[in-house]
């Protein structure tokens, strides 16, 4: 077996089960983390733990151009690299080569870019990907494709799509099953419902672990997202995990939870929190607020993260006015169990049958606005 | 009471004591991690607790121009607001005035300079600089004094101490001994023996609870240093603590130790950390190195942190050349770990009246430079 998935309850098209992975069961829906060069930014592995991750995502570019995926494989793999004992997902690779890479070539073979790093010439073939990500010890791996840019025109979307479907064919035949590594497949499309059908058909005949709505969050209309979401997921396998990726806003994971998505990553609790933005259950506020310089509430009451327990916000807003280090640390800490919180809370209300009620409850009150009115209307 | 001292065993020059301060007593000799705007570093007061931290120092000049002390002071004082509950020693104040205020004149009254961050104007009386530190809520306050520059004529030492002492007399009128709080002296004179012996007979003449030698390692020879301090040393009465000021390379501080300092505070472990430097027990080691890039050991073989525990050469190095926030975490985790770890193994040393050949030991380990010869021969 490689990747395994169960549904433990359902509450309209949302469920909550949990994936089966060779380093153990991870709860769903599930929000990972992302730890881009073998590091969730500004935490230490004890810090994700305590802060409720159970998965993380690292990024097949940036570990492949440095420190390279055979450094990591010589050093007992990326879990022993980083000192990260729970499953990883690592992406193919292919994603970072088209927002990263300042110049990029598509053939039928692979992928070839110059590395943002050192402008060397690379290629990642669908092969590549896999051995790569295999190297790394991966315990979920993703096949390449080409995420295209929004607004890409239908023919140019189609021949992806088509090319999709080859090299995820050539993935499997590299993929060691007999490790137990997972492999999931990405549906692509665009915001064009009839593709992503197609997109659909080619790639669920193949029988991987799960499968990604891939190219979505790239600068198409939210409302079209959401479309795209909603028509898509119906037509994915029920039994197998279905992953949103680069989606992370608090009001977007909760409402694709309710479309049925069981995996989510996103920089955004992470980033925010190194931009001075702190998540709540009242909507964000942005620390740098000079009405934070007195405040000795915590960054949201009750909330039992370390930064919560033991800072008032005037010391976060002090710390990040001052360039200190730790700010990022606390700020990250928060944010990241602000979401794996909510993610939490999604996963009990199914169980209870009360998804929608905590969705209504959880949307108002981010709607509502509390922290923003509360800092004078600043919107991050 | 405000400040004790109690000393446990001596083993020639050096001794083992503690301190008592109003928040618990701090075994001796004591190196205080530098948390000079209300944070150690890249680390939560959690961290500094894990590496043995027993006491920091914050740094009243940085405090005062932000957030400003009376923030802190409505705030519940700086423990409550950097969320640590040892012990806090804090400066005057005035060698940050001397050493980063573009302009700054000194007269009778006390030091006029204009605010690093925004140029305002700002003065700094003896008796603003004890109220200070009595509002952020410190533990063991220093007299403001004047640290002269390496290299200034004995006219000017002896007219600066001279003031020293007229400005120690207005500090203590201001001293709340009813708060607990403790308040040293600082012994200045330059490298001249004259002039120390000179300041220590006015400064101590006085009863503070402690003296410190300031004035060194401000660009002096280095034999000088070591004059001054074992002349000065001696002068000082010996049931008080004797503090070393802004040294802390690990030579240093078992030296200084022999020659009867019992308290330290230096930026040397923590700014190195962030410079890729780690300090080991066979000498200093640079994480930049390319020959690190596949070490699988920890930085020092047998060290018992965190990062020692869970992290290679290997991932340290990716992480520094990757610019990973977690790098200076992990790295100044390991080099408080080591600091803090050799002031304990002296404080056992000296109880077990073993001081001589400890020192010798460790000064022999750290300049046979086993781990400089192992990386090349770099030198930090």
């Amino acid at each position: 077996m490689t990747l395994g998935f169960e549904i433990i309850a359902r509450d309209g098209r949302a469920r909550a089960g949990r994936l089966i992975t060779r380093r153990g069961p991870v709860p769903t829906p599930v929000f990972m983390p992302v730890a881009t060069q073998g590091a969730v930014k500004a935490m230490s592995p004890r810090d994700v733990r305590e802060v409720g991750g159970a998965m993380v995502l690292a990024n097949t570019y940036h570990l492949l151009l440095r420190p390279g995926v055979e450094v990591v494989r010589e050093l007992g793999g990326l879990h022993r690299f980083m000192g990260w004992d729970g499953p990883i997902l690592t992406d193919s690779g292919g994603f970072q080569v088209y927002s990263l890479a300042p110049l990029r070539r598509i053939e039928e073979e692979g992928v070839i870019f110059r590395s943002h790093l050192d402008g060397a010439l690379v290629s990642l073939t669908p092969e590549e990907a896999i051995a790569a990500q295999q190297a790394l010890g991966s315990d979920i791996m993703m096949v390449l494709d080409e995420c295209p840019p929004a607004g890409a025109p239908r023919g140019y979307l189609l021949e992806a799509l088509r090319r999709d479907e080859r090299w995820a064919r050539r993935a499997i035949k590299v993929w060691d099953r007999a490790s137990g590594a997972g492999l999931m497949g990405i549906i692509q499309g665009g915001v064009d419902l009839e593709l992503r059908a197609m997109s659909v058909e080619l790639i669920c005949a193949l029988g991987l672990d799960g499968y990604a709505l891939g190219g979505l969050s790239v600068g198409e209309p939210k409302q079209k997202m959401w479309e795209v979401i909603e028509a898509t997921v119906q037509l994915l396998p029920q039994d197998k995990p279905v992953y949103l990726m680069g989606v992370g806003a608090p009001e977007d994971l909760v409402k694709a939870v309710g479309l049925g998505v069981d995996m989510f990553d996103c920089v955004l609790p992470t980033r925010m929190a190194r931009t001075g933005t702190l998540l709540t259950s009242t909507g964000r506020i942005n620390i740098k607020n000079a009405r934070y310089a007195r405040d000795e509430r915590p960054v949201e009451m009750g909330c039992g993260c370390y930064t919560c327990r033991n800072f008032s916000r005037a010391y976060l807003r002090h710390l990040f006015m001052s360039r200190e280090l730790l700010a990022y640390t606390l700020n990250t800490i928060h944010n990241l169990h602000y979401i794996l919180g909510l993610m939490a809370g999604l996963r009990r209300a199914i169980e209870e049958g009360n998804y929608q009620a905590f969705a209504r409850d959880v949307l108002e009150s981010l709607a509502q606005g509390g922290a923003e009115a509360d800092q004078g209307g600043w919107d991050a």
